[in-house]
């Protein structure tokens, strides 16, 4: 039987791009990506593991900040190139700025203003890290 | 004055992930890619202007289908690689599938599955084409 995964064609670097949305409020939190090993941990541990980029390793959403995002679905879309969880939030917090969501801004007038409040400092989420 | 679109990093094929969503229901329609011509063509249209990897071009969402996407409000993300666009989806379909949105598939017991019916027979939207 064809593997779920095989369906996904991972670009050069072996990556898909993952839209996170808050299930309860609509709002999309984040864009992030995943391997081919992040959809297995995120199904076998209920909670989303992503691939980060300039880590360059697999990481626990909210492994450090306790923030992690408890997956109820997860769909793929027509061309198999992109996956969107919806999420539960845990602590209301998915931007490591500190916002709610990492689109906390908004194109005015061509230019990038900052809607949304900061709910807690960083310094304060990763311990001064 | 620095640009707007100076602030995004361009990925090494010059591109950056756009999320449309509906604003009015909230649902995650589609994934896109834009260049750096596709925002300010799309700011100065008010309708969603990708950059289709496949073509290899400049995509007006809806040019063939008439299935535009009136862009409400443009966010971009805390790293800026990220968009986010608050549309208005014409016509109601949003996928060349003739799905209301691309992510018309949900991962059940590790298949798959379409959860979402097909609103216009594609050969209909396409005329064939």
């Amino acid at each position: 039987m064809r593997d779920w995964l095989d369906e996904v064609p991972w670009n050069e670097h072996g990556l898909v791009a993952v839209v996170a949305q808050e299930a309860a409020s609509g709002r999309v939190l984040t864009v992030a990506w995943m391997n081919r090993d992040a959809p297995k941990q995120t199904v076998e541990s209920g909670e989303a593991v992503y691939f980060s980029r300039s880590r360059n390793r697999l990481l626990r959403k909210g492994e450090e900040s306790g923030h992690v995002q408890k997956v109820r679905e997860i769909r793929i879309d027509c061309d198999a190139d992109a996956v969107l969880l919806q999420v539960e939030q845990v602590g209301g917090i998915a931007c490591h700025t500190g916002h709610a969501r990492c689109f906390f801004r908004k194109l005015e007038n061509g230019r990038w203003v900052e809607t949304d409040p900061v709910l807690k400092d960083p310094a304060a989420i990763y311990g001064n890290k």
